[in-house]
């Protein structure tokens, strides 16, 4: 299917993962460079761990996730199969992030630093929370063939709402990480002499926030939304206002579609369901 | 005029404000009861001006700011008006903002503490001369009435976007703010005991957060979208087009109307655009 502008997704698409990589590198360089390296000694090299597993899954991984709807050579895959992947990126990331935390909790164990009291600590906890909750609920409501469809038109706006401010409380959580690690390990003033390490954190973290901007702008163009499928479009009950809504924004939404359909065999009662749903939910975001 | 989910809108709303309220409030208690108060000494009392000025107006003005055109007591008010008080709130904000910086900068002289080493710095810097580069694009191109229809057409997407974007890199912003200064004041361990300084600074940036959060939510929500001027609905070539990207999101769009033709003395030339632009552009975000 051809996509409107495809020339700027694709330049915006490379763009996306050379900072995600980017960012991925540069902390592993960070860690591997400047710091102790990686291991499992519940110490630095341990703790390291937590920087290395979040900008991965947390920053990467959650942000292809996000516009993996959005790839015009997916558009002729089912969308029980693109569901599949957006749930399956967002289940790796959610796993990254959970033995981040560990990797951090068993550190300050090892070591008698006390845990959660920092601000970092509050907002990296609460998001993780939150993250495995709207995961939980996205695989029951969408992609598991048990609710109803008026359940997902009502999760629908709520799941894309919230999946994007999770995306952005995760660059809050990430970059007051950043801060307090620098200002332990660049301790009395080293850090404001600006050495090569502050230089490269403070980039490093910049470089995650130009990814999670790139992420913000590619999801919510309308013109590179997934389309409709075919079949719906016939089943509107005024075919105009469905092409007029799908060129609308909407940041992937999972409209139901074919695949759910022939998960279930109220079929046909489900189909005219749909027709309302995507009048009424594909244009919420 | 009618909005659909007024309730609901005017909940939010009423939250909105009272978490945007609350994060002012207790801004200023932070600074009168835990820290030194407010003054223009060249010391803490100066600097503390800082996170006020912050919070008031990057945060709680900026947040209104975003959300003005949703009003629905303002939709018989004219576009031209919502675009004055859209800018004017944005222009205070971005006052404050200068303010602010100016008392960080002058605490750090007075004390010769070294200015723009840390990320918070970096970040903060960044965005308020983004914010002021939106705004004055912003002025020229929307506001006053040189700029023709196609080039508002082409900056309506970004000007939404980049809007968004510099009001989630001011959370950002804020919650690395309060991490370095939780750890200069709190220094010595003294913050993992956790003391009611450290626990009522980060509730405060939670409180900030979940004023974030609403906004984000109430700006997204395309039912409650100022509506198209009836003018311009009868100017559209396809009627049934226009209300059903009516019915989609765009965060606070711009679009050109009666009040911006009423500037111009080629209104007829520009009026076949505004229908050009309302269908393409309106529902952009």
């Amino acid at each position: 299917m051809a996509m409107e502008g495809y020339r700027g997704f694709l330049a915006l698409l490379v763009l996306a993962l050379f900072f995600g990589f980017l960012s991925v590198i540069c902390t592993l360089v960070w860690v591997l460079h400047y710091r102790e390296g990686l291991g499992w000694d519940g110490r630095g090299a341990e703790f390291n761990w937590h920087p290395v597993l979040l900008v991965t899954g947390f920053v990467f991984i959650q942000g292809i996730a996000i516009i993996v709807y959005r790839l015009p050579w997916t558009w002729k895959c089912s969308k029980f199969l693109m569901k599949s992947i957006h749930a399956g990126l967002n289940s790796v990331a959610a796993i990254l992030a959970i033995i981040a935390l560990v990797s951090a909790f068993d550190y300050h164990n090892t070591l008698s630093i006390p845990n959660m009291y920092s601000l970092h600590s509050w907002i990296g906890l609460i998001v993780v929370i939150l993250y495995i909750l709207q995961l939980v609920l996205g695989l029951f409501i969408f992609l598991f063939p048990w609710a109803p469809p008026s359940l997902r038109a009502i999760f629908l706006p709520i799941h894309v709402y919230s999946g994007l401010l999770l995306f952005g409380s995760v660059m809050i959580a990430v970059l007051t990480g950043m801060t307090e690690k620098l200002f332990f390990v660049l301790p009395n003033g080293l850090y404001s002499l600006l050495p090569p390490e502050g230089v490269f954190v403070n980039t490093l973290s910049l470089l995650v926030v130009v990814f999670g901007a790139l992420i913000f702008w590619i999801v919510t163009r309308p013109q590179w939304k997934r389309p409709q499928e075919p079949n719906l479009t016939l089943l509107q009950p005024n075919g105009g206002t469905a092409g007029g809504v799908a060129g609308s924004m909407a940041i992937h939404s999972d409209n139901m579609d074919k695949s759910d359909a022939e998960l279930n065999s109220e079929a046909a009662a489900r189909k005219r369901n749909f027709a309302l749903d995507e009048t009424g939910q594909r244009s919420t975001m």
